[in-house]
């Protein structure tokens, strides 16, 4: 006699009244969709493009290597003049920014000798005059939290050799008192200096004179499998980066003029950075999802970004939009006495990692990456599990050990998004909410879930008539 | 009502029957002892000295913090002279040597000058005269592999420095036609010349000039939560080891009379070999159950050898003895066109990780591993649960992340291998049997069974009369 198998889904009762008699459950997570959508998820699933779209979008994503090509001062490379200030997150002005995004302005202000006295920056910022504020995402960059970049900051340049297509990124400084939590002390002005001095022209020798750019879709590729899930664990892949530019750093450095001395200043600032690949990772997951843009019909998310104030998504099918709402406040741990009180809202673009697949989505990967963000290694494990819910694809170079070399769950679908409930998982680092302060914490946080009901409705407003 | 819960052991039918009635059941893994060990497992279990013993012997190997203190050659380190030959395992006379310890031996006869041409020596060995082996162990030192140590050849140097105890490795030479798998082609020689006069002079500079000692225990902490197993996966460790000594490799190096290419050269020797660390790993764990040695009425084994031929164990409460019998061939995954046919027994003091309570003790941080030696992901964390059956404690400054930071297991107690008839689980590089091949593969092997039953028989005579 074969045994009956019963799925439930919804509430539990049923499920427990069966299986208390013996017969096999398979309990089925099922939530209703996200309220006022039902019309625009018809619209949508209606829309004869979406299949081949969304595979489109996928496909080019997944096709983007991303190489290391060259490292070079904004000014170059993105054409940024002074007063022009890149941040993070969707569209802002001075008036609605948030403390660290505030603190950030004003260190780059000082840094760019627009100002003494970082102070005297926030009437610079009021009048508006002479200074413009820009987000990273529309010139091809990214940025960690507050994310700011001035001209005279160093950028990594990473390229789609297939397409030409480049995405930029600045150096990452390190933890506690920096610029990109909102710190603006001398001590980070000093740092900052150094880094435009030293270490951005001697990484800038090391990258030309390294013979075979350095892969870092690969090296993204061996992180998963070292504990890194890419944005708050870049370990492994920092030792990566070093181990392909050391030799050279010796080699071309020396060449270039650079002392031993500088060299191994170099070395030890970068071995001394857990996060510094951080600042790759980034640019690499916009590279990849820049391929996917502006497909026609295909729901999947391109780019998740906050301000301090604001999160913004943008969608392949709707081109440029951003579709915002309020930033939330991370749960997680915190540094020192720091509490929930002082975090500021969600901010950065390093939600690109999550946007691609990794991060918080490929937290299976990284369970030591509980002792930093809080919760335990089942939920971490539960979590990449879940992400695969709102999904499009797995990523077969991103696979994850401890699921059996699953790749990761990888393409947003808004859809899928609104018709479950279920929000993307975003693990992040926490800014002070007063300017000046740096990093507070870490955490588990989710954007805010009206922005994809909007999301979806500019979708619907989009599928042609039949 | 609280429903009941059975805990069963031995044959599945009755676990099943009562699953059948909803009923939760506990399976417990049972197995009788080994053939003819109830006497001496009794004698073993009544011995008053026992508890105490072991959890001395355990303290100890767990208190050891093992520093990189130094690098120089064997000859001054070791004592060795001209024609004194160290190799892995227990002791063995060449007549009984297999293909790859033959072949390491006959490359490092001509390393020292004894002969020309390596085959050579095979008449120098057979002779005897003016040639002697010895195992590492009796020397403090671990090689990987063969294991063969020449005066002139540089060695890590560990220290514990509560104690003062030191141990002794040999520096890594990369994957393929190398000399502990029993190659001595010229390029192998070539390698090892370089390394005499570059790579270990270069480390000596960078050791020496290196502010604070490098703690191997705390970078293998690390590691665990990396995806490295530390016996067949050290790919994190290797980077660990480069990022601190690289500032020292330049500065010291530099001062030291090495140019940039020297230095350069020796980054991407390192850098291009995951399994560089493998050499600190060892000596490390050396050192730390050293400091478990020689507790009278302990059951602790504080050694796992193989030459090639024999498979050795050292027990805490026996001294120096070696329990031996014939080392396995391992099963697993070829490379190229290689198969089982092609593979030597067993060999190498690399076991000395599964001794302390890594490599294969480790799998479930380093699921990827299985890629390598073969077997799936579950059969790797089942491993590391299934080791804690024969071991006398978890380690906890080596935790794995996945099963929710439990320690690794750790002290392998002779007692309990012989109760439960579970093998520790060795995870290992395969040499070709031919003397000259070099690496054929890598997997999964065990002792031979019937070495624990005479540990055990050896213990149960020293149990005193009451």
């Amino acid at each position: 006699m074969s045994q009956p198998t019963v799925v439930t889904v919804g509430a539990d009762m049923f499920a427990d009244s069966v299986a208390g008699q013996a017969v096999d459950v398979e309990r089925v997570d099922w939530r209703p969709p996200m309220p006022g959508t039902e019309a625009d998820l018809a619209a949508v699933a209606t829309d004869p493009r979406r299949p081949d779209a969304n595979r489109r979008a996928v496909e080019a994503m997944l096709g983007v290597t991303a190489h290391l090509v060259d490292v070079a001062p904004a000014s170059e490379v993105l054409g940024l003049e002074k007063g022009q200030f890149l941040h993070a997150g969707p569209p802002i002005e001075w008036a609605r920014t948030s403390g660290p995004l505030r603190g950030a302005l004003m260190g780059g202000a000082a840094l760019e000798g627009l100002v003494d006295d970082p102070e005297d920056a926030v009437a610079l910022f009021e009048s508006g005059s002479s200074v413009s504020l820009e987000p990273c995402h529309h010139r091809s960059a990214v940025g960690p939290m507050a994310g700011v970049v001035t001209p005279s900051m160093w950028m990594w340049v990473l390229e789609d050799r297939a397409t030409g297509r480049r995405t930029y990124c600045s150096l990452n400084e390190g933890l506690g008192k920096v610029l990109r939590y909102g710190a603006y002390s001398s001590e980070v002005l000093t740092r900052l200096r150094w880094m435009g001095d030293v270490l951005g022209p001697l990484l800038q020798a090391a990258v030309r004179g390294t013979e075979e750019a350095t892969d870092v879709t690969g090296i993204l590729t061996q992180m998963l499998q070292m504990g890194d899930e890419a944005h708050n664990r870049n370990r492994a892949g920092t030792l990566m980066l070093l181990r392909d530019l050391s030799p050279a750093m010796v080699s071309s450095g020396s060449d270039a003029g650079f002392d031993s001395k500088d060299v191994a200043d170099v070395l030890r600032f970068v071995g001394g950075n857990d996060h510094f690949f951080l600042n790759l990772a980034m640019p690499a997951c916009k590279l990849a999802l820049d391929a996917g843009r502006d497909v026609p019909g295909s729901t999947m998310v391109v780019a998740m970004a906050r301000n301090g104030t604001d999160f913004g998504v943008q969608v392949s099918g709707t081109g440029d939009e951003w579709f915002t709402g309020p930033a939330q406040v991370a749960e997680g741990l915190f540094l020192g006495d720091y509490g929930p009180d002082d975090a500021n809202a969600d901010i950065g673009d390093s939600a690109i990692t999550e946007t691609a697949g990794i991060g918080g989505f490929a937290m299976a990967t990284a369970p030591a990456i509980v002792r930093l963000v809080g919760g335990t290694v089942p939920d971490a494990l539960a979590t990449t599990r879940r992400m695969h819910e709102i999904t499009l694809a797995e990523n077969p170079r991103w696979s994850v050990p401890v699921l059996e070399f699953m790749g990761t769950p990888t393409g947003i679908d808004v859809s899928k998004v609104c018709r479950t409930a279920i929000l993307p998982q975003i693990n992040t680092g926490m800014a002070g909410k007063v300017a000046g302060v740096g990093q507070v914490g870490a955490g588990l946080v989710t954007p805010p879930a009206e922005i994809f009901p909007k999301a979806l409705a500019a979708l619907a407003a989009r599928v042609p008539s039949a």
